[in-house]
C-alpha cells in the first residue's frame, strides 16, 4: 500500500484525505464526501473484488482459438449487470458477439467505455504457475501480484474498474457520469467485427451521446512514471502464403526434398518475396508507397518524445526487452521517436515444411509468414492492406496470397481533450506528473472513436502496474510493496475518482 | 502374383521354373536346384514373413525423436540370429548403436549388406491408417499393400531380404555367398555415426573382404521400369540459427511486436541470409565457390539419362509430384539431367515465433530455417560446409549459426562393377531390361563403401514396389495384383537369386 494512503484509515479519515489532497476540479465537499464513502468500499471488498479477477481469469477466453468465447461473453455480461448496468445486451456479430451496456445515473456527461473480454493465446510449458490458475504470488520488490493469462492485458485492470462500479452500487452513491460501454471478444485478433458491433444503431446512438471514451491500462511503470497516450499505432496482421497450388510452380504437395534439382521451391519463392518488404539495412520498409503517407512528427510531438525520454530509463528499457543496440544504433531519443513515429512491417511468425526436431528431407509445397505491419497517421489499413498487394503483383509475387486476419487505423486525441484532462488532473493529485506520450507503439481499436465515425476523444487510464502482455507468466499487482506503483484497491479508488473528475471538469 | 510365376507350383514346377527363366551366370543344374528350394519356401512362409515386417514396422525406431531406438536395434539384432547370422553384434557410437553381423556359408565370395533400421518421424494425422499399426489394405490397381512408416523406407525391402535369408536356413541349403552386414540407426538423420561404425577394425576388416556391397530396395516403378543405381548424391542436413543472443542485436527474448520500430529483427535477419544462397531465379545455389567442384555429367552419364528419359514417363513424373513444369520450364531429358548432375541448397522447414493459428503478435527473438543441401562429384560434405560458412560470414552473417546435424559425400559405382552385373543380370532373366541410372538425387551413406575407407562397388537392387518414403501413407506391395510390379513373395524370391548370381558370376 502506498505511504500516503494506508489501508487502515478510517472513513473520516478518508473524506478528510480526499479533500485534503487536493480538491477535485470544480466540484463540491458534497461531491468530495460521496467519492470518500464510495472509495471507502474498496477495502472491506478486497477479497471479493480479487476474487471475482481470479474467476474471470480462470474461464479461458482466446479468440484466436476460438476458445471459451461464449462462457467469456457470458460472464463479462454478469460481471456488468452485477456491477449496475441497467442495460446489458449482447451484440451478435459475423465473429464473436460484442456486448452493450448502459448506466443512467442521470448525470449531466456521459462517458464511453471500452473493454476486451478475450485474451492472448498460452503455451502453458512456459508458464511458472498454469495460466488459467490465477494464482496470487509473492514477487520479490513488487509484492503479491496474480499470474495468469489477461492478468494485465486486460482483465486485471477492468477488473479494477469494475470493483470500483460495484463500490458505487454497495454505498449507495450515484456515479458522477452515465456510462455506455461497449466490450468486444476480438481485440487479440485484430478487432475484424467490431466496426460491425460499433455501427449498430442502438450502440452508435448511445456513443454519439459520450463527451469521450477510455480504456482501463495499470499506466504506472516501475521507475515511477505514468503515461497518457494520445494516440495508438493501426495495425494490420496478415498471412503471407507460397503455395505450388497458387503458384502454379513447384510441388502441390510436400515431397522429398531430393526433386529439388528440378523442381521450383515455394518456401524459397516466399524468401525472395519477403525480401522485398525491407531494404537493404533489413528493417526500413521497403512496401512501394507505405511510407508516403506518413505525417511526419510534429515539434510539439517531438516535445512530448523528449520530455518523456528524459523522465524514463533507457537501461531499465533495454534490460527488459533484452537488446543491447537500439536499431541503426540509435540513442535513446531516437529510439523513442522511432516507437512513436515509425511503421513497421514484422515477422511474427514463420513457417514451412518440416517444423519438429532435426531435420526431414521434404521439398515443402507450401511456406506461411505471419506478418504485423504498424500504421502512423495518416496511413490507413485498407490502403496499405492494397500497397502491399501491388507491390508483391509488381515485384513477381503476385501469386503469393495475402491473408489479412485482423486490424485498422491508427488513432489520435488532441492533449487539451476532457478524458486526457481528467486523467491529468487524478494522478497530479496523487503526486505524479503523468508523460504525455503522442503515440503508442503498440495498437488498439480507439479509431474507432476517434476516426470519422464518432469523432471522440479516446484514450487509456489507470493506476496499478503488471507486466508480461502476450508472454508467459503476465502478472497484475494486487499489493504493491514497490513504492512506485499502486495494489488493485488503490488503483481502484483512483477510477473513483476519475469518474467523479469526469463529472466535474469543465 | 506375376502370371509368369503362379504361387500354385509345386516344388518340381519350380526347379523346372528356374532352369526355364534362364541358366544363372557360371553355374550347375544342382546350383539351380538349390535355388529353387530355397525360393519354394518363400511362398510356405508368407504369413510368417509378413509378420515379421509388421512385428518391426509396430516398433516405431525414429532417431530424430530418439523414440524406440533401443528396441529398434534389439529387434533388428534378434531378427538377424534368426535368419542365420552366426555373429551378430551391437556397435556402440556416440549416437545410436549399428549392427554388425556375418554369415559364414564357407562360399568362395563375400557380400557386404547395408541395412537402416531407423525411420522418419511422422505426423498420424496426416495418415488414413496410423503409420505404426502396419494394416495390410487392398489398393485399387496395385493389390495388397502394407501401410506403416518404415514400409518402402526402408523395413519392407529389408523384411523381403530377410525372408530370402530365412528361406536358406528352413531349406537347410547353404547361402552361395557369405555375408558381412551392417546396420546403423541413424540413416534418417544423416548418418552421422556411420563413420565411426564402420571404422571399427572388427567391421573394417571384414567389409575389405566384401567384392561389393549392396543395400535391398524394391527398384520397380509402376510403369514397368526397374533401375540400377550407379551412385547417389552426398547429402548435408543443417538448420542456420538466427537469434538475438548471437547476433548481438535484436531482442533476447519474444518481445512485443510494437518494439520493431526501435529494435533489429533476427527474424528478418535469417530472411536476407537465406535470400544470400540463391540466385535472382529463386533456385540455382549462390553459395560462393558451392559450384566450383560439380564434375560435369559425362558423355556416358548424359547417354545414360537419355536411354532413361525415353523410357520414364514425364506425365507420371509430374503426377507422382503434383508439378506442372519442370524448374527452369526444361524439358523431361534436362529435367533428367538436374536430378542426376545438379547440388541443391533446399528448404526443408521455416520456424520462427509464433507458429500456431492465426497470428500472435510478437518480435520473435530466434528464427530457424532447416535446409539440405545435396552434392555431386566432387564437392565433399566437409568442403561444402566451409564454403557455407565462408559465404554466410562474408555477406555479414557470420553470427548464424550453422548446425550441421548429418550428412556425407556423394557416392559412385561403376557401371561394370560385380554387384550392378549380378542385379543387370536377374533382372533381365525376368523379362526387365534395367535402366542403367548414374546417381540417384537422394542420398544414402554408399560413400562409406566406394569411398577411399574400402573403395568397393555399392548399390542397390530389389524387386517390388512401394512409395511414400519421408510422406503420409507409405506402403509396400505384398500381393501385386498390378503387372508391373512384384509382391512381397516374388521380390523375395529374387533376392534368392541375386544371391547365388553373386556366387557365381565371374
Amino acid at each position: 500500500m502506498p505511504p500516503s494512503f494506508p489501508e487502515n484509515l478510517s472513513r473520516r479519515d478518508l473524506i478528510a484525505a480526499a479533500l485534503l489532497s487536493g480538491t477535485l476540479s470544480n466540484t463540491s465537499a458534497a461531491a468530495a464526501g460521496d467519492m470518500a464513502a464510495v472509495q471507502a468500499e474498496i477495502g472491506k471488498n478486497h477479497d471479493k473484488n480479487v476474487e471475482r479477477l481470479q474467476t474471470w481469469i480462470r474461464q479461458p477466453s482466446i479468440a484466436a482459438e476460438n476458445r471459451g468465447m461464449t462462457e467469456g461473453c457470458d460472464l463479462m455480461m454478469r460481471m456488468l449487470s452485477e456491477a449496475g448496468f441497467g442495460t446489458v445486451k449482447k451484440v451478435p456479430s459475423d465473429g464473436q458477439p460484442g456486448v452493450f451496456a448502459t448506466l443512467d445515473a442521470g448525470a449531466a456527461r456521459t462517458i464511453g467505455i471500452y473493454f476486451m473480454y478475450d485474451v492472448k493465446q498460452v503455451d502453458p510449458s512456459e508458464w511458472m504457475s498454469p495460466p488459467f490458475d490465477a494464482a496470487l504470488v509473492d514477487r520479490p520488490g513488487l509484492g503479491k501480484v496474480l499470474i495468469g493469462r489477461g492478468a494485465v492485458n486486460q482483465k486485471g485492470p477492468e477488473a479494477t474498474f469494475l470493483a470500483a462500479l460495484n463500490a458505487f452500487r454497495t454505498s449507495g452513491k450515484r456515479l458522477p457520469v452515465n456510462l455506455v460501454f461497449i466490450a468486444e471478444g476480438e481485440e487479440e485478433i485484430g478487432s475484424p467485427h467490431f466496426p460491425q458491433i460499433m455501427k449498430r444503431p442502438e450502440v452508435l446512438e448511445a456513443f454519439r451521446k459520450c463527451a469521450g471514451v477510455f480504456m482501463p491500462m495499470p499506466m504506472q511503470s516501475l521507475d515511477g512514471t505514468v503515461t497518457i497516450n494520445l494516440g495508438a499505432k493501426g495495425v494490420i496482421e496478415l498471412e503471407l502464403v507460397s503455395s505450388g497450388e497458387k503458384w502454379g510452380r513447384g510441388p502441390k504437395l510436400d515431397v522429398h526434398s531430393s526433386t529439388e534439382a528440378a523442381i521450383d521451391s515455394p518456401a524459397w519463392h516466399l524468401i525472395q518475396a519477403l525480401n522485398t518488404l525491407v531494404a537493404a539495412d533489413g528493417h526500413t520498409p521497403a512496401i512501394e508507397g507505405f511510407l508516403d503517407d506518413v505525417r511526419p512528427l510534429t515539434p510539439d510531438e517531438k516535445a512530448m518524445i523528449r520530455n518523456a525520454a528524459q523522465k524514463e530509463s533507457e537501461a531499465l528499457a533495454k534490460k527488459a526487452l533484452g537488446v543491447e543496440h537500439w536499431v541503426h544504433n540509435v540513442d535513446w531519443l531516437e529510439s523513442r521517436e522511432l516507437m512513436a513515429g515509425r511503421p513497421t512491417v514484422n515477422i511474427e511468425g514463420l513457417v514451412g515444411g518440416y517444423t519438429g526436431p532435426g531435420g526431414k528431407t521434404v521439398l515443402p509445397h507450401r511456406a506461411v509468414a505471419k506478418l504485423d505491419l504498424r500504421l502512423v497517421p495518416n496511413m490507413t489499413a485498407e490502403r496499405s492492406l492494397a500497397l502491399l498487394k501491388a507491390h508483391l503483383a509488381k515485384k513477381g509475387f503476385g501469386d503469393i496470397e495475402v491473408n489479412m486476419s485482423g486490424g485498422y487505423d491508427p488513432t489520435s486525441t488532441p492533449k487539451d481533450a476532457l478524458v486526457v484532462k481528467a486523467a491529468q488532473a487524478v494522478y497530479r493529485r496523487a503526486g505524479l506528473e503523468p508523460i504525455l506520450w503522442p503515440r503508442l507503439a503498440g495498437s488498439w481499436p480507439g479509431y474507432i472513436f476517434t476516426g470519422d465515425l464518432l469523432k471522440l476523444p479516446a484514450t487509456h487510464f489507470g493506476m496499478g502496474h503488471g507486466s508480461g502482455a502476450h508472454a508467459p507468466n503476465e502478472y497484475y499487482v494486487i499489493e504493491s510493496k514497490n513504492k512506485n506503483v499502486e495494489g488493485f484497491d488503490e488503483a481502484a479508488r483512483k477510477y473513483v475518482e476519475f469518474l467523479f473528475e469526469l463529472g466535474s471538469i469543465a
